[in-house]
C-alpha cells in the first residue's frame, strides 16, 4: 500500500456521504497535519454517475463498480454509508477481508452482525469503527469504550431517534395528536414518507441493541429489543402527563441485574425535571449510569450531513492514526458469553393507565378491585372530561410498582369489565433516584 | 522493565487516590482483561504514612520518600493525584524525564504547564493523560481530542464548578442569600472552609484555559482567562432573573473569532430553556459548538472519590493497552503559536442591571440618556421594591447587545449620578440562537 497517503473508498454518496466527501475535501490541511499524511478520497461507489451533485465528489472519482473500490490498493479504509443491510454487510465483510479497515454508520447491520464483523475484523488486523451509528455527530460509542471503561454499566436510557422526538416534543408543545405532528416532521424532512421505523421503535431499537452489547460486553441483538411504538399516544396523554409532572419520551433502556439484561424502546412518563425529560426537537440524548461515575448523558445532534460525517471523520482519524504510526490497536470488546436476556414480563414498574369508563357511580371501585387483586395498588387517580351524551368518562390513574406480567393480565381483565368502555393507553413510569 | 504487569505509582492518597487504589484492587481482573496485563499498584507517596486508612492500599506500598516511585523500575505509569503545582509540577516532570507515562487530575498545573508537560512527553516518547482535569468523571478531554477532532470549535461553554453550581442552584430553588448557601455547602463538604477558589472562578478558570487550549489547539493560559466570582450576587437577581426567564450560573465561556480566542469565566443570565440552564447542584456540564456536529454537551458528576477514579482508570487503561502492545500513540495536540487573546472589553453582549435609584420622577430619563450617550439602549426595565422610608427604589434594566468597554463607562457614569444610590448588580446575559 502507499505510504505516502492514507486512502478513503466511499460507498454512498447521499446525505451523509456527500458530506464526509465534502469535509475531506475542505479540511484535507487539517486533517492531514492530524494523522501525519494526506487523507485522500480514492473512490466512490455510487447508484447513478449521472446524479448531478453540486457539492460532492468529482465524477472521475465515481464509480458503480463496488471492485474498483475493493480491488484499489490505494484504498485503506472503506467508509460505509448506504445504510440498510444489503449490499452493506456483504461489502463491509469483503473488505475487512481484504485488509481493508472500515468505518460505517450502519446500525442495522452493526446491531444484526457487529460481534461477528468485529471479530473477523480482529483476526485480520484490521479497526472497524461505529461512532455514527448511534446519535449521529453526539459522541456516545468511543466515550464508553474509552473514558467509561473502568465502569460497570447499570442502566442506559436514551433517547436516539430524532423524528420520534420531534414529533413527541410537538405533541407537548402545541396540544396536537399524532398524526398532525407526524405530518409536519415529513413535510420538514424529518420523517420519511413511511414512518415505521422510526416511529415504530425499530431504529431506536438498532441503536439500542449496539450500546447494550458495548456497554454490557455482552452480545445483545435488535429482536431481543422488546419495543413499543408511539402511535398510540395522543393529546390528553400529553396533558395528564404534563399536570402529573411528566414529560413523555420514547426512551431506549437498557438495564442489567443478577447476570440478567434488560432491553426495550416504549414510550415512557420522564419525571419534568431529569434532564433527558428536557431533550427536544431532533435532539438526541444517551445517558448511562454506572458503578463509578454515576450517570453521565451525553447530548447533541442525532443525524444531519455535517453532524454525522464529523463521527465519520473521527474514526477516520482514528484509523489514519494508526496507519501512519503502523499501529495494531489492541481489541477493545470482548464479550462474554453467558448473558441472560430478561423477559420483558419481569419488569416492575410503575404506570400510567388512561381508560374511557362508564359514568357513573362506583366504577372505581370495580377498576380498583380487579388492579387490587393483582396486587396493584393506585398511587394517585384523575377524572377528567364526562361525555354527557355517551355517558362516559375518561379516568386516569397512576399505579406504585406493578409486575409486567400482572398488568398486562389486569388490562385484559378491565377491558373486559362492563364499565370499561376501552383502556385508552398505558405508559410506563420511569424513575431516577437523585 | 517488566513484562508481566503494568506497574502504577500513585502520587497521593486522599480522596481521590484512595478510590483509585481501591479500584485497582477491586476491579483487578476486569482491568487485566481489558489491558491484556495485570495493573498493580506498585508504591503510593504519602504525606503521613501513620495515618488509618481502611479503605486505602496496603501500608507495605507506602512511601513518604518520591524515589522510591521515581526508582522503581516496576512503576510504568506516574499517576499524580496531590493537587497543587508544588511539588506536583516537578514530580511530574521527572517521571516524564524518567521515561514513565503519567496520568493527572491536577488542573492548576496542566493549565499553567501543560503545553510544557506535554512537549517533554513526546521528545521522551511517554503519554501524559488528564481526563480527571476537568468535569471529573464527565468525559470531556479525550471526546474532544478523538470524537470531535474533525470539528473547529467556535464556542464552550461549561459550568465546571459543582460548588458553586451547588450554591446557585440552592439560591435559586430557596430565595436565600449567598452566604447561606455558602455556609450550607461548607457543612455538606462541598466547599471548603477557604471557598476563594470556588466562588471566585479560580478553579474554573484553570479547567477553562484547559478546554480552550485543546479545543482551539491555541496555548490558552488560567491567566488570560477573565474572572469573576459569585460573591455580588444576592436573591433579588435570582427573583428577578427567573421572572425574566432566566437561570443564572457560574459559566467558564471560550471563543474564537477572526483567529482571536476570548476565555471568561462570570455569572451569566442563561435563558432558562436552553439544557444548561438546568444544570443543578454539583453536577457539571460542558457545551462544546462546533462547525460540523452542532452544540455537543457533556453533564456528570464533576468532583468526587469514585467519579474521578474513573477518569483516572480510564487514562490508565488507555497507556496500559499502548505498554502491553508496545505502541507509541501519536502525539495528538499540536498547538499554534499564532493565537491572539481577545481583551474582554472588546466583549459585546446584554447586560442585565439592577440599581437602587432614589424614588422620584425623571430618574429613568437620567439613566436611559447617560445609557443612551454610550450607544446602549433599553430592551426592558422593571421599577421594585420602593423603600418609602428611604425614598429609594430598585429598578432592573435589561440591555440589547453593547459593548462592555461602553457598559464599565456607563457603570462609572451611572455610579456619580445623584439620583444613583448604586449599582447593586451587573450580570452579562448569554445567548444560545436556535
Amino acid at each position: 500500500m502507499s505510504q505516502t497517503s492514507i486512502g478513503i473508498g466511499l460507498l454512498g454518496a447521499g446525505v451523509v456521504g456527500g458530506g464526509v466527501a465534502k469535509v475531506l475535501r475542505d479540511k484535507a490541511g487539517p486533517l492531514g497535519a492530524l494523522t501525519g499524511r494526506p487523507v485522500t478520497l480514492e473512490g466512490v461507489l455510487v447508484r447513478d454517475i449521472g446524479k448531478d451533485r453540486p457539492d460532492g465528489p468529482p465524477v472521475v472519482l465515481l464509480t458503480t463498480n463496488i471492485d474498483d473500490i475493493l480491488d484499489n490498493p490505494r484504498v485503506h479504509v472503506v467508509v460505509e454509508l448506504m445504510g440498510g443491510e444489503t449490499p452493506a454487510l456483504d461489502y463491509m465483510l469483503k473488505s475487512i477481508s481484504l485488509g481493508k479497515h472500515v468505518v460505517t454508520a450502519n446500525k442495522e447491520v452493526m446491531a444484526r452482525h457487529g460481534p461477528e464483523i468485529l471479530a473477523l475484523a480482529q483476526k485480520k488486523g484490521v479497526q472497524v469503527l461505529f461512532e455514527a451509528s448511534v446519535a449521529g455527530g453526539t459522541p456516545i460509542i468511543a466515550p464508553l469504550l474509552r473514558d467509561l471503561v473502568a465502569n460497570d454499566v447499570l442502566t442506559i436510557h436514551a433517547i436516539i431517534n430524532g423524528t420520534t422526538n420531534y414529533i413527541l416534543t410537538r405533541m407537548a408543545q402545541e396540544g396536537v395528536d399524532f398524526d398532525v405532528a407526524l405530518k409536519e416532521a415529513q413535510e420538514l424532512g424529518y420523517a420519511e414518507a413511511d414512518p415505521t421505523n422510526d416511529v415504530e421503535g425499530v431504529d431506536a431499537a438498532y441503536k439500542l441493541a449496539i450500546l447494550s452489547t458495548l456497554s454490557f460486553r455482552a452480545r445483545v441483538k435488535d429482536t431481543d429489543v422488546h419495543r413499543e411504538g408511539i402511535t398510540r399516544l395522543t393529546a390528553s396523554d400529553f396533558l395528564y402527563a404534563s399536570e402529573l409532572g411528566y414529560a413523555i419520551k420514547l426512551l431506549a433502556i437498557a438495564s442489567r441485574e443478577d447476570g440478567a439484561v434488560q432491553v426495550r424502546v416504549h414510550p415512557a412518563f420522564v419525571p419534568a425535571d431529569v434532564m433527558i425529560a428536557k431533550v427536544d426537537g431532533v435532539l438526541n440524548a444517551v445517558e448511562i449510569e454506572t458503578d463509578l461515575a454515576g450517570r453521565v448523558l451525553f447530548h447533541g445532534r442525532g443525524a444531519g450531513s455535517m453532524p454525522t460525517a464529523s463521527a465519520v471523520i473521527a474514526d477516520i482519524v482514528d484509523i489514519a492514526r494508526n496507519v501512519a504510526g503502523d499501529v495494531v490497536p489492541p481489541a477493545s470488546l470482548k464479550l462474554s458469553e453467558d448473558v441472560r436476556i430478561r423477559p420483558m414480563l419481569d419488569l416492575e414498574t410503575k404506570y400510567y393507565l388512561r381508560l374511557n369508563v362508564a359514568d357513573r357511580s362506583g366504577v372505581l371501585a370495580q377498576i380498583a378491585s380487579v388492579l387490587g387483586q393483582l396486587d396493584i395498588s393506585i398511587a394517585s387517580f384523575i377524572q377528567k372530561k364526562s361525555d354527557e351524551a355517551a355517558q362516559t368518562a375518561e379516568i386516569v390513574l397512576m399505579t406504585h410498582r406493578a409486575k409486567e406480567a400482572s398488568m398486562q393480565e389486569a388490562l385484559q381483565l378491565l377491558e373486559a369489565l362492563e364499565v370499561v368502555v376501552g383502556v385508552g393507553n398505558m405508559v410506563r413510569v420511569e424513575e431516577w433516584q437523585s
